[in-house]
């Protein structure tokens, strides 16, 4: 991958780093067959303003938080530098973008070092005039960039218009290694995708980081709610489980309408119309067997914290080995966007 | 596919055939745009005793059962005809093996010619002296054998010594048409895998049918029994939500200790040791969106009925529509055992 400049740093270094840090995280003897390492990571669920400045302030304070409550790699929601302006088409907000590297990576990259916690960012890509991207940057605990995903599967319906906004990836899936873990970044309308979860997984990434913009349409809250959530919640513990990696939905809350001050002050006047999005907060942890062991509430500004165990995921996949079974000799057809039955096509097994 | 004999009737001549049968089930004009089709299916949860052939009247009168009670479709559970034999390793246990087609085929295709309904049988297949295969027979209402489905991921742990037994499958995965629907065959195991429930759904299944053998070692249930049946519900609620289709678990219930009684009579000396296996029953269906619309109890008997509607699939899958949005140019990497970091590889997105 041609992505120089965001190589992550070896995981010996990082392990060097966190001894640095004088942290007592390391229960690891490197030379044993069992990892037994394990460190905490910090969800932030978090309330956004009209102000990108106001959010960034606020995202800084909660990762200071956590970072002090012991979190050794802390995760923002999707987007966290604005309320989620995709509920409308609007070019103007294109000036929401920012490079990569660029003032928010620079920021949160000191801030990082200062902490010495590895954060992941959600941020709007510009890559060039009319190249955006929905992109989840990944620092390390000594500042650096260690990794850099651009959402591959993009959204687009009635008040998620992102497709207009955001290019889809172009960087595959990708796990990096930060000084605690190697983890995973996908988000949000990723979490539909058991691909994802696999490639990123297969990379051998210790926890999927999902940060996410989801809620619920006023309207169709009270039919269809509860149901919606829960379905999020069961195709990401899912991948948990199908995996035997830890996986982290991170979501913002609160009820948004897409409010946004640009640079020039002004507050676009374009709110979308309607009752807005009711952003469903529920941000939670799973297990490597699809536990939940922390749930966040869905109408607070929480961060939540949880232990990833590496033995756990030994474990776990020793006692359910679904890596070992996995019959890649006949997963090529996947690759199609559907298998036609009016269509002859060669079977996708080993039989002629 | 080189499996003559086993291709199934084409979907309009099944329609046909259920209107032949005087049925009321047909909502579908098949000119307009989206189908209105509803069927109804029936899961079998049973009780296996060490003799076979009372295994098999039992599932005679069970889908007679289940047929008087309105389904059109009838799953029976892995391997219904036996106790689960896997428990030891035993030669002699491969005497339970049979052609197909072969007896029981025979006899479940008259069965469902007479009831009008479509089978899915699991059987222990025997394709050649020393190479057997765990296999689920699709019957159509007509008898005829509209599918035949070889169990691609094989398990082995302790107490479930299926390698020992079963040839991995070579037909791929499979879905085919019944008299009253396309339908995907998998077995057991291979509900841990993202995968199959894809590449099934992707060839128009409207229903995944799961007949399952999976239960408690008793030491283990009750540190981890609840979670265990939760992860296995959980990742078939997965699968239908991630592919937009009705997925059904069906689940055999009972302690075994793998007593078998051969064709000469005897009943198998070499009952395996120990307390057992308490197979968890909970046979499930679920509806498009993950929503459990039928349960069975962990310790009964049970025929579970539900409606597989067409139209919530089409319309689960246009609000939520994630089989626009495959990102099919970034999964070829998916036909890999591991994406080992320490290897240098291609991206598998479409960068250089």
């Amino acid at each position: 991958m041609d992505c120089a400049g965001y190589r992550g740093q070896s995981q010996t270094t990082g392990l060097a780093l966190l001894r640095d840090a004088g942290t007592d995280q390391m229960g690891a003897d490197e030379s044993t067959m069992v990892n037994e390492r394990k460190y905490a990571v910090g969800l932030v669920q978090m309330r956004m303003d009209a102000d990108p400045e106001a959010n960034f302030a606020a995202a800084v304070k909660h990762v200071r938080e956590a970072a002090r409550l012991g979190a050794n790699i802390v995760c923002l929601p999707e987007l966290f530098r604005a309320q989620y302006f995709c509920q409308r088409e609007d070019i103007r907000l294109f000036d929401l973008a920012e490079a990569i590297p660029g003032p928010s990576t620079n920021q949160l990259g000191e801030l990082a070092r200062e902490l010495r916690v590895a954060i992941v960012a959600s941020l709007f890509e510009r890559r060039a005039p009319g190249l955006y991207h929905n992109t989840a940057v990944t620092l390390n605990a000594d500042g650096a960039i260690a990794g850099v995903y651009r959402k591959m599967h993009i959204p687009d319906d009635p008040l998620y218009y992102e497709k207009f906004y955001f290019t889809p990836g172009d960087l595959g899936f990708q796990a990096v290694d930060t000084a605690f873990g190697r983890v995973g970044t996908l988000v949000c309308w990723d979490q539909w995708f058991p691909e994802g979860a696999r490639l990123t997984a297969l990379q051998g990434a210790e926890i999927l980081f999902y940060p996410t913009a989801i809620g619920w349409h006023p309207a169709e809250k009270d039919e269809f709610g509860a149901a919606q959530y829960d379905a999020w919640q069961t195709i990401q513990r899912a991948h948990a489980i199908a995996n035997g990696v830890y996986v982290a939905g991170v979501n913002r809350v609160g009820v948004e309408h897409g409010e946004v001050k640009l640079a020039d002050g002004d507050i676009l006047s374009n709110r979308a119309a309607g009752p807005g999005l009711e952003f469903w907060g529920g941000s939670f942890l799973a297990d490597p067997f699809g536990r939940i062991i922390a749930k966040a509430s869905h109408d607070a500004e929480e961060i939540l914290l949880g232990e990833i165990d590496l033995g756990l995921i030994e474990d776990t996949r020793r006692n359910w080995p679904f890596l070992r079974d996995r019959r890649i000799d006949a997963y090529a057809p996947i690759t199609k966007r559907f298998l036609d039955p009016v269509n002859s096509r060669p079977a996708d097994g080993d039989s002629k």
